[in-house]
This record gives C-alpha cells, sequence and structure tokens, in this order.
C-alpha cells in the first residue's frame, strides 16, 4: 500500500475536525505517543488528534481514507505487543478524551463506557454500586478498557470469571469509511447474524474504532483467600495447577511466579519477603465467593492437593494488607522486570496441564541459545509471559540469534495445542511467528476480513499479520 | 447467483465420495430432510449425503463449488429458523455420522467432540466423570451440539454459566473451497489474528461445516434447588426477573411461562400439576452449588424478593423427580403448543428489566391484530420465546396480515435496545425482518464476510441476509 504524508492542508482539515488545542505536531510532544510497554520500540507519528466524540472519529477517518493517511488508534498506551505504535506514520487518534463511564444500568447489570476510560477507575465505580467487572489486567491501573477490547483482554479472574469477551454486550465503533455502527444489541444473548462485535474484539485497532463499550456486570462476590504456595521447581508449580481444578475447585485467580521474578520485585518495590534458599516458584491463589464456610471448604481442599503435589509452605494472608501486598508481588513484576534489563516479552498459551513441559522447554531453550528467562502468568489459564532478559547476551546475538530462540519456544507451544499469545495480541512484534501456527488459508481469510471493513488499508496498518 | 442441478454425473461423484449406501435421493427418503421444527415449512433437497469424515465433506465441497450447486448442512433438524432448510434445492450434507465423543481431558477439562452427537448425550457423558457442560438448549435430547455451535445457541442455564460461545475453545470447519483448518487453539485464552472460532459460531453454517468441536468443560455443581412461583400477572412475574439479580443471586435458570403454555403442557402431557384462577404467569428458578447453606441463603433471598414482587405461590420441589417434572413441564411446551395449533414463533431478547413492557406490548400487538400468543422462555437473559397462534384466525390474516403484527412485535423489541433473535437464529423465516435493527452498513460487511468464505455463495444461501 503507497500511503501518502500528512499535507499542510490535510494538517488544516484535521484541526478543523477536533479543534487546534486537541492536535499535536511538536516532536518532543509525539514522543509520548511513538511508543507503549513493547521492548524499547520508538516510531512517531506525524501528527497525533484528540477526538472527543465518534463523530469527530469519523471525520477524521474519513479524511485519512480520501487521502491514504495511515491511523493508528492509541488507548493508554500500555500494550506490550506494539499495536498502538504507528510504524508507517500518518495520524494517531488518540481516544483519551473518551473518558467518562457513561451509565451504570443496575437495573440490567450493565454499563456504558467510553473506551478511553481507566479499566481500574471503572472497576472502582461498579464495585461502589456493589457489582463486579472482573477483567482486571496487571496494567490496570493505567490501562483503558478500550485496549483491553482490541485485544481481548484477560488477567488473573479470566480463569473463573473469563476474558472480556464474556462481557462485552455491544460496541459502538467508527469504521475506517467513517459510518459509525452498533456492532449487536444490548442483550444478554445474540444470535441475530454474524457477531461483530466478537469479530472486533481482539482485532487490535485494525478493523474499526471503538467509541463506546457495553459492558455486562455481575454480583461483587463479598469475600475472598489468598494463599501464596512455594515449591522447590517450576515443574512442580506447574503440574499443581491442573490438580486444583480436577479437585473441583474453580479458583479466581491462579498466578505462577518464578523466584527470579520474585527476587527483582524485592529489590525494586521493596516489598518485605521471606524467600527461601530451596524456592524456585510460587502460586498465588484466590478463592472468592459470597460465603466463608465455601471459601473455607475449598482452600482445605487447595491444601491437600498442595500437598500432594509437594508444596513446601504455605502463607495465607491474614489481612487485606498482606493481600494487596502479595498481589503488587505479582501485578509489578513486568515493571520490576523491565527496570532490571532490556527485555522481550512472549505471551504464549497452551493447554494448562502442558505447562510444565512448556516451562521445561523454555529454559531448554535459554540454555541453548544462552539467555536467562523470567516467567509468570495466569497459570490457571495456562497462559504464562515469558520473559526473555538480555542481560549480558551480545547485541548481535540479541538482534540476530535470539529469534531462532524464540521461534523455537513458540513452536513448542504450539506442538502443546497452544498458540502465540493470549491476551496481549500479536501486534508488530509476533507477526513474524503467526506462520508457525497458522496456514496460508488463515491468512487469506484474515486478509479477505481486513479488506471488508478498510478496503484502503488504513486503519492500523503492519500489524498481525 | 445462477446455482445447477445435480446431474447424474455429480451425483455418481457424490457416491464415489461418500459411498452409495451414504447417499439419499429417493423422494420419501428426502421428506425428513426436508423440514426443520420451523412451522410446517418444507422444501425438499435433490440429494443428501451423509459423509462421515472431514476428507468426505471438503471433497464434497469442492464437488460442489466446481459445479455451483447450493450445499446446505443438517444437524438433527431441530432448528426453529429454518437454517437447515435447502431453500434451493441442491445438496444436504447431513452430519449424524460425526456421531463420537473422541476425547474427554480430564487434565484439562476439555474434550473434543463431534457435531452429530446428541447434546444430552455428551452432557451426560461428561456428567459421569464429574463434569459440567452446561449448554442444555431445550431440545438437548434431540439436537446436535453442531446445530448448537451454528446457532450460537443457549438454553436455560445461560444465565449463569453463558452461551455456547463461553464453552467453544476451537472448531475444525471445512471451508466451501474444500480446505480442513483449525479456527483456532485448545487454550482457554485468545489473543492470536481475528477470532475465527466466534465468528464461526452463530453463522448459522453459512461460512464452514464444523466437522469437530473442543469443547470447555468445568466442575459439576453437587447440589440445586428449584422453585415454582406463581404471579397474578406477566408484567409482575418479569419485573421480578432483575430484582432477583439486583438482590445479588446469580440464579442457575429463570424461566418464565405463560398461563396458557403451562395449560397446554398439561393437557397434552398429562402433567399433575393444580393451577389455580388467578395465576397468569410463572417463574421458575433454579440455583445450584456445592454448599447446601449457600443454596438455602440463596433460595431465602429469592423468596424476598417474591414477596416483594407480589408473588401469589411458591412451590419448592422436594424430590429429583418432583424437579425432573417441573423441568418438563417448560422443556415440553414449545411441543405441546405446537400440537395444539399452527403457530409461528419469535425468539425476542431485550435487556432483561425490559421484559414487562415487552409482554405487554406483543399482547397489545396481538389484540390489534387479532392473534392469541403464548410467550414462555429464558426469562433470566431478557429471552422471551412469542409463540404466536393460529387459532381460529383466517388463511389470509395469517398468511399476509400477521406479518405486520411481527413487524411490530420486533419494533417494540429494537426499541427497547434488544434484537431479533437471542438463540434460535434468524435463519428463512426472519431474515426479512432483519433490517428493523440492522443498516446497509451491517449487511454489508456481513455480506462481505460472507464472500471472503464463500465467493461462490455455495453455502447454505438464502440465510440470514
Amino acid at each position: 500500500m503507497n500511503y501518502n504524508k500528512i499535507t499542510g492542508d490535510v494538517l488544516a482539515a484535521i484541526k478543523a475536525i477536533v479543534g487546534s488545542e486537541a492536535v499535536i505536531t511538536g516532536h518532543d510532544e509525539l514522543e509520548k505517543y511513538s511508543h507503549d510497554e513493547t521492548e524499547d520500540l520508538r516510531f512517531y507519528p506525524e501528527v497525533v488528534a484528540r477526538p472527543k466524540s465518534p463523530q469527530e472519529v469519523a471525520a477524521l477517518m474519513q479524511l485519512c481514507n480520501a487521502h491514504l493517511i495511515p491511523v493508528t488508534p492509541r488507548g493508554a498506551g500500555t500494550g506490550l505487543s506494539g499495536g498502538a505504535l504507528a510504524v508507517m506514520g500518518g495520524l494517531v487518534i488518540a481516544m483519551e478524551r473518551f473518558n467518562k463511564v457513561l451509565a451504570i444500568d443496575e437495573q440490567n447489570l450493565q454499563a456504558t463506557v467510553e473506551p478511553g476510560v481507566i479499566t481500574e477507575e471503572f472497576m472502582n465505580q461498579v464495585a461502589a454500586k456493589g457489582l463486579l467487572y472482573p477483567v482486571d489486567p496487571a496494567s490496570k491501573g493505567s490501562c483503558f478498557i478500550g485496549g483491553n477490547v482490541s485485544h481481548g483482554s484477560g488477567g488473573p479472574r479470566v480463569v473463573k470469571y473469563g476474558t472480556i469477551r464474556e462481557y462485552i454486550l455491544n460496541l459502538e465503533v467508527v469504521l475506517p469509511s467513517g459510518e459509525i455502527i452498533w456492532t449487536g444489541a444490548n442483550t444478554l444473548k445474540y444470535a441475530s447474524g454474524y457477531n461483530l462485535t466478537q469479530l472486533i474484539i481482539g482485532s487490535e485497532g485494525t478493523l474499526a474504532i471503538v467509541t463506546k463499550i457495553v459492558v455486562k456486570l455481575i454480583p461483587r462476590p463479598t469475600l475472598d483467600a489468598l494463599m501464596l504456595a512455594s515449591f522447590s521447581s517450576n515443574e512442580a508449580a506447574c503440574a499443581t495447577v491442573s490438580a486444583i481444578f480436577r479437585a473441583g475447585i474453580i479458583p479466581s485467580a491462579v498466578e505462577f511466579m518464578e523466584r527470579r521474578g520474585v527476587e527483582w520485585v524485592k529489590e525494586n518495590d521493596g516489598i518485605a519477603f521471606d524467600l527461601k534458599d530451596d524456592i524456585e516458584a510460587f502460586l498465588l491463589i484466590e478463592v472468592d465467593g459470597t460465603n466463608q464456610d465455601v471459601i473455607f471448604t475449598d482452600c482445605e481442599k487447595i491444601n491437600q492437593v498442595l500437598e500432594e503435589f509437594d508444596c513446601k509452605d504455605v502463607l495465607f494472608a491474614d489481612s487485606a494488607a498482606q493481600k494487596e501486598e502479595l498481589w503488587r508481588l505479582r501485578r509489578t513484576m513486568a515493571v520490576s522486570v523491565k527496570s532490571n534489563s532490556v527485555y522481550k516479552e512472549e505471551d504464549t498459551v497452551v493447554p494448562r496441564a502442558s505447562l510444565p513441559e512448556l516451562i521445561k522447554g523454555i529454559k531448554q531453550t535459554g540454555l541453548k541459545y544462552g539467555f536467562e528467562s523470567v516467567c509468570y502468568g495466569h497459570a490457571g489459564d495456562g497462559n504464562l509471559h515469558v520473559n526473555i532478559i538480555k542481560g549480558t547476551m551480545s547485541d548481535v546475538d540479541w538482534n540476530n540469534r535470539l529469534k531462532d530462540g524464540i521461534r523455537e519456544i513458540f513452536e513448542l507451544t504450539v506442538s502443546l495445542g497452544g498458540t502465540l499469545s493470549g491476551e496481549h495480541g500479536i501486534g508488530l512484534v509476533q507477526k513474524d511467528f503467526m506462520p508457525i501456527k497458522y496456514s496460508e488459508v488463515h491468512f487469506a481469510l484474515w486478509r479477505g476480513i481486513k479488506q471488508v471493513f478498510d478496503k484502503n488499508g488504513i486503519l492500523n496498518p503492519g500489524k498481525i499479520f
């Protein structure tokens, strides 16, 4: 596709649509929009526009379509696959002014929210009404709910509550043509034509720009219990995971953490935590509900499973503060890894019983290619975040040879019945690995769908495939 | 599209693919494949083939694509929107020999199943292992799980457990081109390209033919309680529904039944049931779980809500036999209505708090157009099955004027934030009403997607749009 640069005339038109004060062109100001949280990648857009209504987004789309200017939609920029990077330059549409919770409908347990609302703020607003929106990625304090929709986000509670796919009822979107439509209806069931809502979820901003989101809410569990189980090997910790489910328990979270990750959080974040020498891995296990006896019984059963799997130690959080600290340990791990070394993060996902084999293979690949890795993630879903650490690796190996190692990790993942990304998306950095799992038939279908929505290919080009 | 008839040569090729014994051409034998459960519609295919492998399906698809012969995939023929009807003639591919549960993976709580397995048989097989597959449409004793996938099916437990969308992890499908692909991965999370699995679900056999289904299973609740609440008005019963959820309860079913439906089941099915004169509507409410105290507390809370909403009487099922009888009351209602009169069934769905307004409007429309209706369905999801009874209506009114009445019902449904079908699909009989809800922009996207999968339009033509 031959795209055009943004000319003075087009810039004037952009300013006329959103107002001059909502247009950014200075290099320093553009820096913030040149990266997300993916490695150290930088791509400067030519212009950033900050519209405040679907109509403004629509007008920008029509303008860019007419002039063949690439458009990259952007949420909070917390993505881990480069989905929000303007790799072809052009216009970034920053959704940060779509920051309102428009309605919380307690009659129907639904809410209507704009995409630029911070996920945790939305969770807190519905929690204040006794309701739960359970999709809480580690970045919940800074990510936008619109970005979560684009990536089909998960987080620790997926294991009990499902991904964002199960909570999005309807979307208002702007198509590349500038048309504004609702993709579905505000109903809990939907069997009326191809499901455009589900197609947009996880499409990483390549099919349409989301401008309103109708969300399903559920009654809020009032009680929970949190335990941290310590193991002498990664494999033992991972093997425990599927046994917990086989015991008939559905925990609200089962998070895996490798020792090295915990060490780095300790150093970086000052969390007081007694880390014994013989411990290699941890499971952070949460159960929630509305009845203390049930939670107690579930914890007992989990404890039995842990004993069968050679768990060394179980710490029960005995206060809200301790729960918060244990969760902080897990949530800040990505930040701590990042502050310790240049790294690359892969988002492998497999059927959960294959986790021990996956983690063993990752470590073997690391030995072969000379890299260290820190693994953690949503073990209850079989979703393991693999942080490959540059450490002392040479730039040549890091930039060239490492790719073969990552390829081997993905080949293993796929051979175990898994796929490349569970929740981070493919974006820019995983797309070269997609043929490991997907055939030309898949690519042809995806390209065809893309073409139906975006015949000129202006929307978030260079992503996924 | 100009389709061709099946010539002698093509018939010979079909026989060569699946074997002569798996090909049906006689008019009497074709009768069974000429209808589903939709009204009294009849469309005879030219030929029925009963393949037994994805490769045979693929060869049939290639053959029909090369000769421009319409192909209609068919499950058990229990559909209520005409999706399995060969409206253009041609070949019906009957999936009844894909009748094996291939694997139940207790390590990962997943199963792999062929599309021609009867839903209830699959449920029973997983139940025997202490697991739950909760998607149980009223026709579970006869429908195929493949048909459930095609329609995005629901059933009474959606209200707690979600629709089939939340249980399908991966699909093996045959495309109209004859290519065989897996749509995704056997993982609980998936963020790797446009979600083809979710796109195929609910596409009513117009994009691909499903040949294997990977299903998520969950631990089985061991206890339940069932109560039948009686109300003196439809509106009071419907208004109660959203109050139950606001009280913080998630029942495993909240089914609405109108008096007339119960009367007809009594007559037709011989269920002993004391139907008091002042009762107009019922809610059948189930809660399930693993702890008797929690279930008891939930029932208490529901009882409090029922009292607030002028419930006349609550019957608690006190035995498994009584539970089964109350469920039979609900499940056989469609059959009883059908045996009493020619009827049309609409599958309206709205946000649940709008149910009272919907049912009131349906009755007013009935008065205006001179038809009676029997309403029942999954009130917990806002999903109301509207059975319009021909009764003494003249054939002229039934065939011509009624359409305007149905249109008014759908207009009301859409104005309340709902849509045309919650779980039955659009198929043949609702497609003329789709423009009430959907714009030309939607149709263009749907047609475009259809074209990507099926460029010659051979697969299940004449459905949805």
